[in-house]
C-alpha cells in the first residue's frame, strides 16, 4: 500500500487547512492522552467546534500513516470500537416495535438509522477535508480488505468497519457523481504513468507501447471522482480496427501501421482494469463499457461493431480437471483423440488416450508453432472452450469470471479466437485462446435479463454450435 | 419551487444518458402498469441492469416533474412506501441480540444496517445520474420540508423520508466535498443573476449595487458542490475597510468611494445566506467564514480584524412584549423614564410611563431622524439590546437565532450600532440596531466551548457593563 | 478615451514586470534629463538590458496616461520623430539603384527596409510587455486617429505615426491570431458589459433586453486577440427563427416567446459592431460572418438560410435631397403622385406634386402608424430604395456603406422590408425600412467577384425589378 | 526538417476552415495555370474575397509539404520574386527627396515604407489562418535557413527572404506576446516528448531521467506564443540546490536524494535550449533567465543566489591551437611545466616541454582519473580556461558563445570548476571544466553595460587572480 503523501507534503497540507486556527487547536493535546483511542475521542467530540475537530482528524491521519502494518491494524481495530450505542439502538428497536400504523412505523424506523449510525462514520467522514483526503480513506478500506481476508481468518470487527466503509463509499463513488475523461498522449505524463502501474490484463512494455496504445486509432477512457482528481477509478482501452479482432499481440504491434479511424467499423475493447483496491466490490465497468459505446458510436457512425477481446483465465485450470478425470475419455469423440495421439510429441511415453495427448500437447513448450499439433488441438479446445463459457458453472453464474462480467452487462459470446493471446500468460491460463463478447445496444437489455433471471447465458450461433459438442 | 430544467432540456439530457439503448429501455413501458409504484418498482428491479435502471429514473423524474404540487405529494408518500422490510430487520435484529461477544455483534450490527438500508434510497441514487439530477434531489427535500410542516400537522411518512433523505445529503455535502470560490464581476452573469435571487439579508437593488458589492474593496465567496455546477449553496458578502463598520447603509453606498484593500485594517462580513431550501439543517455556514477569514488573511497581511454586521432580528418583538409587559416600568431607571417621556412625541396622549413613552417613540415614523427622540432613546435601547443578546434564551441557547449562529461557531458580541440599519426593515426588526460579532482566532476555540459547553456568552467588556444594565 | 488601468494595478504591474530589478533599473533617471524625448531616448539606447529597457517603457506608459489631452499630443509628435534616418536610409536606397541583377535588388530591397524601420516602432513593442500593454498600443492609436482627423486638418507627422502603427497592428491582429468565443449568459458579467457598451447598432436597453439576446435561441460570437483577453474586437449578434426575419422590433421583443433552434431554418445577423477605435481600417466583418455562417451550419443542419436584417443608414438623407431638387417630380409616375397627394395629411398648404406630398407624408409624426398613408408611400419607398442600394454611387462603390460592406462580402441584397424598424433613428435615418442581405455560400465568391471587379451588385428578382422602377 | 501535420490531419484542417466555401473556392483551380507561381499569384489577388484567398494559401502550404527538397528550394526561389514593385518604389522616393519639411518627410517615408511592403509577406500572413500555420512559417525560415547557409555559397534572393522574415517573426514573437510556464511532471506527456528531443545541452537519457529533472528540487520553464501551443520556443532546466553546484554529474545522478527547496539557498541554471531553427536570431534567453530568477526568487525568500553551471564548449580548440603554436612554452610558468612532465602518461616519447606534457595528459583516456594528472594539470587547466573567457576574443566580444550570452545578459563569471562534465563531450570539449555565471540582481545592469559598452568582463576575485596568470 503506497500512502497518500510524503510527510513533508502532508505536513504542508494541514498547515493549509487550519492556519489561523492554529495554534489553538494545537494546544489540547499537549497535556492530554495520547492514545489513538483518547485522539478518535477528541475528534468525534467536536470540541472548539467542527473547524477544530477536522484539524484532529487530520492530524490522526497523519499518525495512521507513520505507523507499520500491526500499527496500523491496532488502529483499525481501535476505530472498529467506536459503534453506535447498543442501549440507543435497544430503545429506537423497542419504539418501531410499538409503532401503530405503518406511518408510525416509517418514522421509527428512520429514527432507528440514526441511532445505528456509528461514530467511525463520523470520523471517516472528517477525513475528507484533508487534502487527498478521500484517498486516504479509500486506501484505509483498501488495507482493510487485505487484512480482513488475512492469514488468521476473518475478523468480525473489522469485517464490520470493511462492511460500512464499503456501504460508506458505495454512496460517494455512486455512478452519477464520476466524470468520464478520455485519455491520450496529451494527459498529463504523472497520470499516464499511473495507467502503467494500474493496467492489469496486458502489462505495458515501455513508453513507446503505451504511446501507441494512445494514438489516434486507440481510445482510452477513465472514470474520475471530483474528490480524487488525477487518481482514475478504472479504465478502459479501445482499438479501432477493421473486423473482429482476434490477436491481441497483432493489437499491441507498435510496428503496426495506423489506421484511419474513419476507414474502421469496429471497436475493439481489450483491456480493463480496476485501479483502486480500497473500492473493490464497486462496480464501474459495466456503466463506462456503455458510456464508452456510446461516445464511440456518436463520434464515428463508421463504427458499428462493439466487442472485446477478452482473456479466459482459469481455462486451462478447468481443463486441466477435466483432462485428469476419471471420466476424461467422454470428454472426446473418437476421430479427435486419435488425430491428438497422432499430433502429439514425440519423447516421454506414448499417450494411452486422446485427453492424455492433448495434456501432452499443451505441455510441449511452443506446441502452438507447431502445425500438426495445432491442427490436431484446436478443434478440440474451441469446443471445450464454448462448453466453459457456455455450460460450466456455479448455479446461474458462470465459471468464468470475466464471462460472468460480460454476461451480466448484457453482452454475447461472439467467438473464440485461437492462438489470440500467445503470451506465456496466455498460454498458461487459457491455451493462447480469447474470446470476443459482442455488445449489441439493441440486445443488451434482453441478453442481460435472460442471464441475470434464468441464467441464460447468450452466444452466437457458432459459439452455440461449437459448445454443443461432437455428440451433439 | 422552480424545476430543474425546462422540458426540452429534459428530454434532451435523457437523451443524452441513453442515446443507444433508449429503443430497448423505452419498450417495456409500453404493456405495462404505468401508475408510480409500479415505476418505482420498476427502477429497483433493475431489469435490463443498471443503465437500463438509470434510464427509467430519468423518466420518472421527468414524470414527476410534470405533477401539480397535489400530484407530487402523492409521489413522495408513494416513494415514502418503499421502506426497508420489518421482517428482515426484525430477523437482523434477532442476531444482535444473539451475539455473544463485542466482534459479534458490531458484525451483527452492521448487517442490521444494511437490513435497514430502504430502497427507496438507491431510487434516490439513480436520479444522480440525470443532468442536475443533484439540484433535482436537493430540491425534491426542498418540496418535502414545505409540505412536512404544511398545514394538517406533521405527516409521519413524509417525515420518515425526508430525515433518511437528510441523513444521505448530509453525506454526500460534507464540507470535505465542498468547493470554495470567489465570485466576483468577472464571474458568469448567470451565476450572479443566482446571487441577487438567493441574497437574503440586504436585497440588491440592481445590477450596479451588485457591481459594486464585487468590487475591488469588497469579497464574495460561496461554496459549491462538484455535482452541482453552477449553483451556490451559501455565499458571504465581505467588506474591507478601516475600523469596525457601524452602517450598513454606508457600507452598501454604490457612491461611496472603493478602498486600496491595502490601506484596509478590517474585513466586515455583511451578509451570509443559505441558497438551498433542500439543504436546510445541514450547515455550512461556520466552515465558510472560517475558510474565508484565512483566505483574506493571507492575502491581506494588513487585515488583522475580522468581524460582522449582523441583523438582530427578533428584537423588537421581544422588546415589544418586554413593553406591554405588566413590570415592564422595571426595566428603565428612573432617569431614564423621564428624559423618555420629555421626548415622547407630541400629539395623541401623554405617556404615563417611560416604557410607553419609548413604545410611542418607536412607533412614531422618523424619529431616528429626530435629535431629541434619538438621545433619550439610545442609551435605553442599548442597554436592552445587550441584555436581549447576553441573556435571553431558551435553556443555554441565545434568543436571537443570528447570535446563537455566531457563539457557536465561536465568535463573541463585539460592539452594538445604533442606526446602523434605516431601512424600513431594519426599524421594525430591531430599531434600526445592528450588532458587530468578532472572530478571533486566537479566541474562536475558547468561546466555542465556553457556549456550546455552559451555554457562556462571550461579550466586549463595553457590551457585558451594558447587559449589566442600570442598576449594576 | 478610457486608460487602460488605474494607476494603483499600473503601478503594481510595473512592480511585477520588474520585481528584482527595481532598484537598478529605478536609479538612471534620477540624476536625468526627465523630458519624454529623453526617455524615448532612454527605452531606445536598451541601456542596462531589454529588461531593463522595457521597465523604462512602461514607466513611460504610466507617463503618458497621466497627460491630459494636449500634453498627450505633445507626447505623441515627439515620438513621431524617432524616425528612420535618412542619411543611412538614403545610403541604402543608393546600393538598391546599383544592384546588377534581381537577386542583388532583391538583398539590396531586404537592407532598405531594415534602414527604413523607424525607432519608434521599437518603442511601440517595447510598450507589450506592459500588462493590458497591447490594449494601450491599440488606444494609443484610437486617440491618434482622433487627433489626426482633427480640427486644424491633418497633420503629417502624426498621419506617419499612425500609418506606421496601422501597419504594425495589421500584421498583429491578422485574422489568423484571432480567437472566436461565443458569448452568451454564461459568460463574465464584466464581459457582457463591455458588450452593451460596444453595441453600436441597436442599443441594449437593460440587462433584461441583453439576457434576451443571449438567450437559446439567439447566438453573440466575438473576435478576441490573446494578448486583448477579454476585450472583443468585433462582435456580432445573430437570431435563429424561421423565415427571414422582416422587423428588429419583433426581433427584440423581450416578451417574444423563445423558439427552439432545432425548428429554425434561418440565421439573421441582426447587428455587427466593432469595438475599438484604434484597429479602424483593420477588417474583421468579413472573416467573422463567413466563421459564425460555418460554425451555426455545422450545429444546426436545419438552418438553411444566412441573412441580415439591416439597416440603411442613409436613405433618408438621399431621398430628401432627390425630393428637394429640380428634377423630383421625374421620380414618381403619375399613379404615385396621385395617390401620394390624396394621402398627404392635412393642416398646412396642400402639395402641389407627389414629390412634395412624399416629404409631408414623412415629416408627419406618426404616418407609419396611418394606414392611407403608408399605403400610398410604401410602393414609392421601396422602389426607391432598391434604387439607391442596386444603383446610387460613387464610382463602383455603393453609396450606401451597409451594402458596401456586404456586397464586398459576396451577399446578395434579398428583400426590402417596410416598417421594420420603427424605432425614432430608424425611421429618421431610413423611414423605418431594413434589408435583407443573403449569404449563399454557393454565391459568396461569385458576387464578391462581380462586385469588386466591375461593380455589378447582386439582388433578388424582386429587388432588381422594383429598382428597375415604374417604367420598367 | 519534420513536416508541421501529417497528410491527413492537414486536408482536415483545410475543410474546417472553409467547409461551406470549398465547393465554389474548390472550382477556379481547374481551369488554371497550376505552377506554384500561378498559384501564390491566386493567393495574392485575393479573387473571390479574403476567406477564399486563405483557403488557397491553405492549398499552396499543402503543396509545399508535398514537396522534396529541392521542390521546396524552387518554392522559395519563386516566392522570393514576389517582391516590392521597383517603380512604385522608385517614385515613393522620389516623395522623399522633394519633402519640404521634417513632417512632410517623415510622411512621404512611412509611404515609401508602405511601397516597400513585400506582396510575399502577404502571402505569407495568409499562412497563419492554417491550423499550426504557424509552426509552417517557424519551419519555413528554419528551412531557408539550411538552404541559405549551403554548400553553394549564400545565394541573395533566399537569403532577402531570410531577412524580411526574420524581421515578421520578430515583430509576432515579441517577449510581450510570450507566456512563460512552468512545466513538470503533471504536464502532457507530447510535451516532455519534445523537450526529450529539443534539450540541446545534456541529453536526456530516459523518460527516468526527465522525471528527475522535474522533481520537487527541480524547475523547468519554457516560453510558449498563443499561436503555437504546445510547441516550446526556449527551455530552461534549474535545479534548487545548497551551495553553487559544481559537477553536472552529480546534478543529474537520479539515484541522489530530492532536496527540500525550503533548505535550498542557490538555484542553478543548468541547461537552457532553444527549440525552433526557424527562430534563429531573435533572443528569448535572457528575458527567460530574468523571468524565472524572479519566480524562483518570490517563490522562495530562502533562494539567494542565481547562477549557472554551463559548458565551455570551445575551450578545447582553443587550447589545442595554443599548445600547437610556436610561442607555445610561454603559456606555462616553469614550475607548472616541470610538475607537467613528470606527471605525463609512460608510453610513446617523453615530452620535451609542459605543453608537450600537457597536450600528452589530455590526450590520454581517463587522464581526469588519475590523481598524479590532475594534480599537475587542474591549476594550468584553470588558469588558461580563466584568460580564455576573459581575455579572449573577436573584439569586445567573448570568444566562448556562452560566455558571450551570459556577459550579455550581464552575468559575471563567478568559479571554475574542475571535472565538471566528465561525459566524454565535456572531457572533448572542455577538459571536463564547466563555469558559474553568477545572475545579481543588483549588479546586472552595470555588467550589461559594461560589456555591451566597452568590451569590460566582470568576474569574481579569484577568477579575475587566475586570468591574470602566473607572471601577474
Amino acid at each position: 500500500m503506497s500512502d497518500v503523501a510524503a510527510p513533508g507534503l502532508f505536513d504542508r497540507a494541514i498547515r493549509r487547512i487550519t492556519s489561523a486556527w492554529r495554534d489553538v487547536a494545537g494546544s489540547p493535546s499537549r497535556d492530554e492522552d495520547d492514545s489513538i483511542a483518547a485522539q478518535i475521542r477528541a475528534c468525534l467530540e467536536g470540541r472548539g467546534g467542527e473547524v477544530s475537530a477536522r484539524y484532529r482528524a487530520a492530524k490522526l491521519a497523519q499518525t495512521y500513516l507513520a505507523l507499520d502494518k500491526a500499527g496500523r491494524i491496532d488502529f483499525l481495530r481501535t476505530l472498529a470500537t467506536f459503534d453506535s450505542d447498543p442501549a440507543v439502538v435497544a430503545k429506537a428497536y423497542e419504539v418501531v416495535g410499538e409503532a401503530q400504523d405503518p406511518a408510525e412505523r416509517a418514522a421509527a424506523t428512520s429514527a432507528l438509522r440514526r441511532a445505528l449510525e456509528p461514530p467511525r462514520m463520523r470520523l471517516l467522514m472528517q477525513f475528507t477535508t484533508i487534502p487527498d483526503g478521500m484517498k486516504f480513506i479509500v486506501d484505509l478500506r483498501g488495507f482493510l480488505l487485505s487484512v480482513t481476508r488475512g492469514e488468521d481468518g476473518p475478523e468480525p470487527l473489522l469485517m464490520a468497519l470493511e462492511s460500512d466503509m464499503r456501504s460508506l463509499l458505495a454512496s460517494w463513488f455512486d455512478m452519477g457523481f464520476l466524470e468520464l475523461a478520455r485519455l491520450d498522449w496529451s494527459s498529463p505524463a504523472a497520470l499516464l504513468e499511473k495507467l502503467v502501474g494500474y493496467e492489469a490484463v496486458h502489462h505495458v512494455r515501455s513508453w513507446r507501447d503505451l504511446k501507441d496504445r494512445l494514438d489516434s486509432d486507440r481510445r482510452c477512457y477513465a472514470f474520475f471522482h471530483p474528490s480524487m482528481p488525477g487518481e482514475p477509478l478504472i479504465f478502459v482501452e479501445v482499438a479501432l480496427v477493421a473486423g473482429l479482432a482476434s490477436s491481441i499481440q497483432k493489437l499491441l504491434d507498435t510496428r503496426a501501421p495506423v489506421l484511419d479511424p474513419r476507414a474502421a467499423d469496429t471497436a475493439i475493447f481489450y483491456s480493463i482494469s480496476n485501479c483502486q483496491d480500497g473500492l473493490a466490490g464497486i462496480s464501474f465497468g459495466n456503466s463506462l463499457i456503455k458510456r464508452v459505446v456510446d461516445l464511440i458510436g456518436q463520434e464515428y457512425r463508421n463504427i458499428k461493431v462493439f466487442a472485446t477481446l477478452s482473456p479466459i483465465p482459469n481455462f486451462r485450470r478447468w481443463l486441466d480437471e477435466k483432462l485428469s478425470a476419471a471420466n476424461a475419455p467422454a470428454l472426446l469423440s473418437e476421430e479427435e483423440g486419435a488425430s491428438l495421439r497422432t499430433a502429439a510429441p514425440i519423447g516421454g511415453p506414448a499417450p494411452e488416450t486422446g485427453t492424455q495427448a492433448l495434456a501432452a500437447i499443451l505441455a510441449y513448450r511452443g506446441w502452438w508453432r507447431d502445425a500438426p499439433m495445432t491442427r490436431a488441438a484446436e478443434p478440440v479446445l474451441a469446443r471445450l472452450c464454448a462448453r466453459y463459457l457456455l455450460s460450466e458453472g456455479r448455479g446461474k453464474r458462470a465459471l468464468d469470471p470475466v464471462a460472468h462480467f460480460h454476461l451480466s452487462n448484457g453482452a454475447r459470446v461472439e467467438r473464440i479466437n485461437m492462438l489470440a493471446d500467445t503470451s506465456d500468460k496466455g498460454l498458461r491460463e487459457s491455451a493462447g485462446m480469447m474470446v470476443n463478447y459482442l455488445y449489441d445496444p439493441a440486445q443488451i437489455e434482453g441478453n442481460h435479463e435472460a442471464y441475470a433471471g434464468e441464467g441464460r447465458r447468450t452466444a452466437s450461433t457458432t459459439v452455440r454450435r461449437l459448445a454443443r459438442g461432437w455428440g451433439g
